[in-house]
């Protein structure tokens, strides 16, 4: 490895001097470096891999960070900040106080914005290039956009309002890689496959065809229509589509070929009167043959060191249990928006393919279709991560819940997530959700409960929300009947008259344990599955408060507005006196990568910090247990 | 009026018989019953006058309510309406009691849904019609979308999907009338001032069977050339464009002539193998020539009747402050969603055309591109309604929060909004913008807080929020300097003992009021404007409850995780007992349509309400004030 010339890049401009056979050897290195990283740590792997030679090419034709380069989705990186001074900790990749898995400006100036949701590039680089074209200033903004993210609503958004302000020196990259996360849907994607049949315009070549055939020179008119009847299938056709919006089309480019790409996107510097739009096409998992063949389970591979309890996903009980129902009612029908496979809906989808739609990277569509079908009687099952269901707040507030329908959304992936960090948590649902009128909002704390909370959503005829943690559940037996559970009903798990725990979903266990520990210190706590946010169980909760006046709430929700706020609420409305609240959730600010387990310790969201927190707060004269030299180090995220 | 046809019109069945000179006399009735109830009422007036030909035709067509007419907001419904037995209670609309300004499928089988958030319409009639695809049912689903709802990402996402699934028995129809709210933005709506001024495929047709009988042979390459290319420019464009996309396209229309809406419509339900998109053309204010002339102005008259202080509304100070602050610096910019006229910013955008910027229906670009401005410098101010700026609830997490990047968000009309009704109110802002790291939220009490916030906002660096109220201020003089508020902290307007109101926002007027009359009843009350509602002016909160032991909250927001919210939560942080808390603010249900005045009465928002709830709240054996005969029938709002 002496001789790599990747070690010799500290920056962009290391690039510019290099010969085009040196720049193929730094691209190989890079993919060397990705893919001997990746497959151990596990990470963002094929799209990654797809990017490498683009990446290269935009640092040689663009001046970063003077101009702007602003990746649509931020997690296809790992060549740009190997090139961008981290070569060194990148084999520390989204490891805690590693380097971050996304775009990170705190990193490095190259870094423009920390995105981690698709379909926002578009919008920010004009955002960027309309300040630019402000300020009369001279520096250009490049959009690299996934053809994943085309399918995002924002970003039609963005292009619809680039035309109109057609700012300078703006160009969009449109990296083709022939699908998004899982799939290809729609019409975007479907240039590349199939280039169009549209009968007027066929109509007219036959007319012409026939024409030609009926002059002298026949066999000369009949090749040019020919031509450019072919010239239209392959080339005029995208290129007109995109001509007519108002952008200036330049491609099919290859996005392995160096001097391909660093032509064209010179070529594009010198495009006037519109934003040129630079066609890309790659190969997700480009010169790694396993993600080139399996690019879906390649997106993102686990880390090989990954649990592995023989307890299934919380994701895999809820297409399990989907599936059961199907069965029995084919009124039931599942979406998902670009994570079939993540979401636990692929699985399904193979027994009911008429059944389980995928609709892209499109979440309020998926929503609003959902309130749609559920107006005719369907009873439609919504899954997207907590994260991704935010964008389509809005639809849910206004076809689901305003319209009163029976739409169930599963808010997969809620609550601590890892190593995929700030903008993956699924920190708000509850504060989000919570506040709408209609709305059930539940959360199991073991996969038993979430099949019967299925069941119950099934049943009922409103709007109604469950949130699931990421990862594999409890190891809790599955009943063999499927139950209704009393909606606005939680149950004790464990009595215990000093503290009342009521732990939301996920924490439960921690919970469970923390209460084994604190009966050391002589204290009887109980431990409470609450179930449902919304309603809550008033007289559950008021009960308990009489008994033990001291409650403890922990949810894997910020603490504003979340569950521990409607337990207050609750208790403000009662007038109950003499109760003292102490609420562990996330914090007032966006937590970074990391392992979930060091996560969940870092916020007293573990046993260990369940029981510090139940001596700090109520029993502040105790022994205080010692949980480690981390402890101290702690934010204050529990007050 | 004893020979109108409309009177006998109770069903849309009776359309059916009628001849077209008979319907042509039904839509002048129809006409002249809208313009005569709205010029008086207030209500959506240029857009229901544009689509009384195509509402008719459609009912003709089809056979509502087996087939399902979905209506891309339904504030267009006016002739629906009476034509589906509510011609009788049409000139209630809009008011308390009365017939909704939307959709409102508790009056009528014939509504789908209610929908008052444009760019829904896709999305839900694509799950009716996947619906009755999966059942094998023969009937039909009509989507009636407006160009300006095209400008919106979620219609995108739909039309994607649209496609990709292909339902049998889906109709698009997409009605033109070239403007959206205020104004034609970007690709979309160019393709009709193509049509109109290019419609040359007949000519070019024309021209090619001329050119095939003459025939000198160098002479008719060149002319097949131009032909091609005239027909491409012209016609073939945007035909393809919906074709390339998968649909059919038919078109366009002539949005006032019966009888080829009716021929058109009856033409797409023989179209096989696509999807058929209706271009039918209209025009907004269509026979009445004031609206016609004007149609910005009589989208939405105001009532004659409506309030006329002299004080400004709230916008109209929002509009003037960013425009001072823009001629002091050029880095101030404005944004908004479609909605110039509503937020001020059209008066501004004349002083400065360049630095003003109007998106359209696309308020997650809106946000995002505010995001990208602000991370180069810029200082953009985002005005958008409350209930809209819901639907960029990812991009003020994921783009500005997250980022943590100075943009300042405007949520106007937050709060009670009156005759708009449920889909309307902004009753979920602080709930969902309170919980976001990074996020100051703020809500001035008068037009004088309000100016100092923005200041306030274009000084701070990072994400800031104001919620402004719908309707005139209070004419509070405003202050020649523009001061920086210190962030978090709120003061007292009126001292008292007994106890505090916190009235954040619009209510402090009322809680001033309430505590005169509350001073009757010899009850001390101190009111206090908290200004902020994150952070928190805590030590204000703290020092005032230890003195009165007794607070009340009042907020224009659901309790779910509101203001009052935030109050306890500081309270059970500061382990303070023997504090009561009464939270007054909007209901955990959807509040229909009325005034503002009578809303805010039945919700214990204005001054009756809140004397009595201060009465029973803490003082439930003193003499209860008479607040009028409503106040029984008002509902428990307010615990």
């Amino acid at each position: 490895m002496d001789s790599r010339i990747l070690d010799r890049i500290d920056a962009p401009s290391d690039l510019n001097p290099l010969t085009p056979d040196e720049l193929a050897q730094v691209a190989q290195e890079v993919r060397d470096t990705i893919i001997s990283v990746i497959t151990e740590r596990g990470g963002h792997l094929a799209s990654n891999l797809g990017v490498i030679e683009l990446t290269l090419a935009l640092h040689r034709v663009f001046d970063s960070p003077n101009d702007s380069i602003v990746w649509d989705t931020t997690n296809q990186l790992y060549a740009h900040k190997l090139v961008t001074g981290r070569r060194d900790e990148f084999s520390d990749i989204r490891l805690q106080g590693g380097i971050s898995g996304f775009g990170e400006p705190s990193e490095s100036p190259h870094d423009t914005l920390c995105a981690g949701h698709a379909g926002t590039g578009l919008s920010i680089a004009l955002g960027i290039a309309q300040s630019a074209t402000n300020r009369e200033s001279d520096t250009w903004t490049i959009a690299v956009v996934g053809d994943g993210a085309m399918t995002s609503g924002s970003s039609f958004e963005a292009l619809n309002n680039i035309v109109h302000l057609n700012p300078q020196r703006m160009i969009v990259v449109l990296n083709d890689n022939g699908m998004s996360i899982s799939e290809n849907i729609g019409f975007l994607t479907n240039w590349r496959k199939r280039l169009i049949t549209h009968p007027q315009y066929q109509a007219m070549i036959r007319r012409m065809t026939d024409l030609s055939k009926r002059v002298p020179t026949g066999e000369l008119i009949y090749q040019l229509v020919k031509s450019l009847n072919d010239g239209v299938e392959s080339f005029i056709l995208p290129t007109m589509f995109w001509n007519e919006m108002g952008f200036r089309y330049l491609g099919p480019v290859d996005g392995h070929d160096l001097t391909q790409l660093e032509d064209t996107l010179r070529q594009a510097k010198q495009t006037t009167g519109a934003v040129p739009v630079i066609h890309v096409v790659t190969h997700k998992g480009h010169g790694y043959e396993p993600a080139e063949d399996d690019p879906v389970k390649f997106h993102q591979p686990s880390s090989p060191l990954g649990s592995s309890t023989g307890a299934p996903t919380y994701s895999k009980v809820f297409a399990q249990t989907v599936s059961r129902l199907m069965r029995e009612d084919n009124s039931v029908v599942g979406i998902s928006a670009a994570m079939l496979e993540g979401t636990g809906l692929a699985e399904v989808r193979e027994e009911f393919p008429d059944r389980v739609f995928d609709v892209g990277i499109a979440e309020q569509h998926a929503v609003s279709m959902a309130a749609g079908m559920a107006s005719t009687g369907l009873n439609p099952f919504v899954s997207i991560y907590s994260t991704f269901l935010q964008r389509a707040f809005d639809q849910v507030v206004h076809d689901v819940c305003l319209q009163n329908l029976p739409v169930t959304l599963i808010a997969d992936r809620a609550g601590i997530v890892g190593e995929d960090g700030k903008t993956h948590h699924g920190a708000f649902d509850l504060s989000y959700l919570r506040c709408l009128p209609n709305a059930v909002v539940a959360a199991p704390i073991n996969e038993n409960d979430l099949q019967h909370l299925i069941h119950t959503a099934y049943l009922y005829q409103g709007p109604f929300a469950i949130r699931i943690a990421r990862g594999t559940a409890t190891g809790t037996p599955l009943d063999d009947e499927l139950r209704e559970m009393p909606i606005g009903k939680g149950y004790v798990v464990k009595e215990g008259g000093d503290v009342a725990i009521f732990a939301l979903g996920k924490p439960a266990g921690a919970a469970l344990e923390a209460a084994e520990r604190l009966a050391d210190f002589g204290i009887d706590c109980s431990v409470i599955n609450p179930l449902f946010v919304k309603p809550l169980d008033v007289e559950l909760i008021l009960d308990t408060a009489r008994k033990t006046h001291r409650i403890v709430t922990i949810e894997e929700n910020v603490l504003a507005g979340g569950f521990g706020s409607a337990v207050l609420e609750v208790l403000s409305e009662a007038g109950l006196e003499d109760v003292s609240v102490h609420r562990i959730g996330m914090p007032d600010s966006f937590v970074e990568h990391g392992t979930a387990e060091a996560q969940r310790h870092e916020l007293y969201l573990d046993a260990d910090g369940i029981v510090q927190q139940v001596l700090s707060a109520f029993f502040p004269g105790g022994q205080p247990l010692t949980t480690g030299s981390k402890s101290d180090e702690r934010t204050a995220a529990a007050d």
